[in-house]
């Protein structure tokens, strides 16, 4: 959907101990600023900038809002647009997205706060930050597919595939949502890995498939306590990566019913925590 | 320096398309909030919590004031400390940090709110992105060390040897600072890309040899916007990747006359920027 390129032709120039190559051009994932805008029929507010890989930019944005408790469907707005204010310079088009919201006054966002300032009453320690999640409202899950082993190994390959812009850049972090019986439903790439899994919860958003409990997500990269508490926002119940899990990833996801995967390869996986894997 | 553990045990099953083996014990990488806390003798406040991996907290608390703009030398603050307060709980212990400041006001940090809340008066793109950088003072780096090829192309292994916690749990980022003859000065490890860096920053700063500028830095993951901004910040003159850079990551480097190489393996790499490095 947007306009702005994924990827850009660059000089590079392979050098090894024997000397260099001849410059050439290489493609390179595109990083641009994305800026959210909240929109009402009386005001206006700047929300967020993120660096992102241009494509996909309204489902990066509802699943940003999503994840952060700002908006719980896509009828708490009328439309998601490019900005085309006057002013805005032909190198700023298509980085800036009004969320043009149904309601006369801005939402309250003061949990948006806690990547950099906070009250921490509760206490800073592990188990604090889940009974944080606890308290703001997120439920453990109730129900998960029964999954065969064997689907569960297909599914790497099946990234690999999807991965079209690491194909050809080898630079960018992917999040792929599957069918309880193995089909690729979407697959987002970007340089930042939230952003991928915000794209894919975004998508699902705007496709009204909200909660994913009958999904299986893949990402490509490790399983951090961030992407696993966005994944339970959405309601995943089978969260596989390709990589290690975090200590705290671990936890939540015990703490929260969901089954937990690491270093899903072709052959092998790790459970780290189990709802209702059939074996 | 922290008495919390880098790393974890959880019981985790193996499992292939044969079954499962049996339950064992699995080293996983730690990780849990710290709080950072700015105080002066008249002010406290808290400034930040980050996801990070216990060890070496007063050098990323360090690290990240420096990136952020807060302070500028070890001097800004008489001394790192954890929180010891009463209702400080066993669990919270050291995951608090106070920085303890030589000022009586607490500095005005609004810049901190570029990650979420932002003004945008400059424009929303690639370009305004590095002017606004340079608005904030960054310069473009004078000098860089003269560097063979060859003693680049070494860095990888040593990178991976001092990799410890990797080594044990499959599951984060390492940053390594090198000297301008391939000498292994520090490397850090975190399950958050930023926060490995951080701490090599943060180090640097206590051990008072900011800016870095003989200093090779070579980074496990990918070279991002934010990365590369912060190495700048710290005066480093040549980035190493053993990954790919996005497209705003050469702009910087391109902008700010920094080296920045990519996908640094043993046999070559690629170089997408130069300053003064020997052919």
């Amino acid at each position: 959907m947007s306009l702005r390129k994924s990827k850009k032709a660059f000089q590079v120039i392979r050098v090894t101990a024997q000397g260099r190559a001849p410059s050439r051009r290489d493609s390179i994932i595109t990083e641009e600023p994305l800026e959210i805008r909240l929109k009402t029929s009386r005001e206006s507010k700047s929300l967020a900038i993120t660096m992102r890989t241009p494509g996909h930019d309204f489902e990066l944005t509802a699943g940003f809002l999503f994840s952060e408790g700002i908006v719980h469907s896509r009828h708490d707005f009328s439309s998601l647009t490019y900005c085309v204010d006057k002013g805005i310079s032909k190198e700023q088009r298509y980085n800036i997205v009004n969320v043009n919201l149904n309601t006369v006054e801005l939402p309250d966002f003061p949990q948006l706060e806690r990547h950099f300032f906070t009250t921490s009453a509760c206490g800073i320690c592990g188990k604090a930050s889940l009974d944080a999640l606890e308290q703001r409202g997120l439920l453990a899950l109730a129900s998960a597919p029964e999954i065969e082993p064997g689907l569960l190994l297909s599914l790497p390959e099946k990234l690999r595939t999807g991965q079209t812009l690491f194909e050809q850049t080898g630079g960018l972090h992917a999040a792929a949502l599957f069918s309880n019986s193995g089909e690729l439903l979407t697959i987002r790439e970007d340089v930042g890995r939230h952003n991928a899994l915000d794209k894919v919860i975004g998508w699902a958003l705007l496709e009204e498939r909200l909660p994913l409990t009958e999904n299986i997500l893949l990402v490509s990269g490790r399983a951090s306590y961030e992407l696993v508490q966005k994944a339970l926002s959405a309601g995943i119940s089978v969260f596989c990566s390709v990589s290690a899990p975090s200590s705290l990833a671990i936890d939540l996801a015990k703490r929260f019913n969901m089954t937990l995967i690491g270093f899903l390869r072709e052959d092998s996986f790790n459970l780290y925590n189990e709802t209702a894997l059939r074996d």
